[in-house]
């Protein structure tokens, strides 16, 4: 691409360091903002910087955070004694977006995957064994996804945990809501026979 | 959504304002500057701010520029007697990436459509005259969109210059090279008998 304003070339350049936004998406982008109000595109540029300068991880549960702890480790109406164990913070809003879940949670920062070169010691599961130990956490509930990193992960705690009084759990794994039993693949489908529940603790009959 | 981090929504928000950005493409985007360095990112913040508060518009071509005059207007290499006409920056952007014109440009900002309210006097018409008859223009290659408001336009720019010592010719139109004549839609290939060129005249072939 041939640019007339070196600014211009600029933008588009930072724009397009962006994850999935190549060059015409950039391009696309800039010229938007040549026509937005000076405002505007203060009031983004700052956003993004200030976000950048001024965010914290929480100390507690590794959420992304405004001060020392997160919204939801500061909330005194949120169960401290159970945690949702998850990947990463967009798994944290997925579940807030449901609105479902009352307890805290505990960010892992990634799963183990040796092929990745990611062990144990690169993930905050230190810290998770002292806050079970710590707070007398009674139930900690694993969202993770359903691979080999994931399961790998899931039984790494669960041996570093063996002997502490807490419940391990993790969320239903099964045929989606709307899904059809046909179009289900035969892992989920096998996996939900294995794993079928009794129907008087099926929450939705209750 | 839901956020634990007011920086972390506010970026989200900002983001989300951009064209064919939606929440979760937004989020992807923020959450990917919190795992980049502070300097990466105040390089997108102070470019996108600076772009805007510093950009000008040629006073002569109406492009994009740093300065006054835009790289090509003040280009000594660039011929000042033939123009191109396009509707807006991305077709300069597009033309000056082939490489293949050294002529400079005039950027109407628009097309004539009665429809959206747009008539001539929003379009950079009049400095367009003017130009042709201060700089003794030779030739004007339009280069519009051939739709009904790039043609009318055409016609109504072609009136205005009526008298004029200039040229005025409009890019070929016809089937795209690569393109097979079966898959090509009926106007294309009507409009490309109708416009057929002597096989000396066809550059390709020289």
């Amino acid at each position: 691409m041939s640019f007339s304003s070196s600014l211009l070339e600029e933008a588009v350049q930072e724009f397009a360091k962006l994850p999935g936004i190549g060059k015409k998406t950039a391009l696309r982008l800039a010229l938007h903002l040549v026509k937005t109000s000076q405002e505007e595109v203060h009031k983004l540029g700052t956003a993004l910087i200030r976000m950048r300068d001024d965010m914290k991880f929480c100390k507690q549960c590794f959420n992304i955070s405004d001060h020392e702890l997160c919204n939801i480790c500061s909330n005194p109406l949120r169960k401290k004694h159970i945690l949702c164990i998850v990947e990463n913070i967009r798994d944290v809003i997925a579940i807030e977006t449901t609105q479902q879940f009352s307890g805290s949670y505990h960010i892992l920062g990634g799963l183990i995957s040796p092929l990745d070169g990611i062990g144990p010691d690169q993930l905050h599961i230190d810290p998770l064994v002292e806050r079970v130990q710590r707070d007398g956490v009674e139930e900690l509930i694993f969202a993770l996804n359903p691979t080999i990193q994931g399961d790998t992960t899931l039984f790494y705690i669960h041996k570093k945990l063996n002997g502490l009084p807490v419940t391990i759990t993790t969320i239903s794994r099964g045929i989606s809501f709307g899904g059809e039993l046909e179009y289900a693949d035969e892992m989920t489908l096998a996996r939900s026979i294995q794993n079928r529940q009794p129907v008087n603790q099926y929450v939705g009959m209750k």
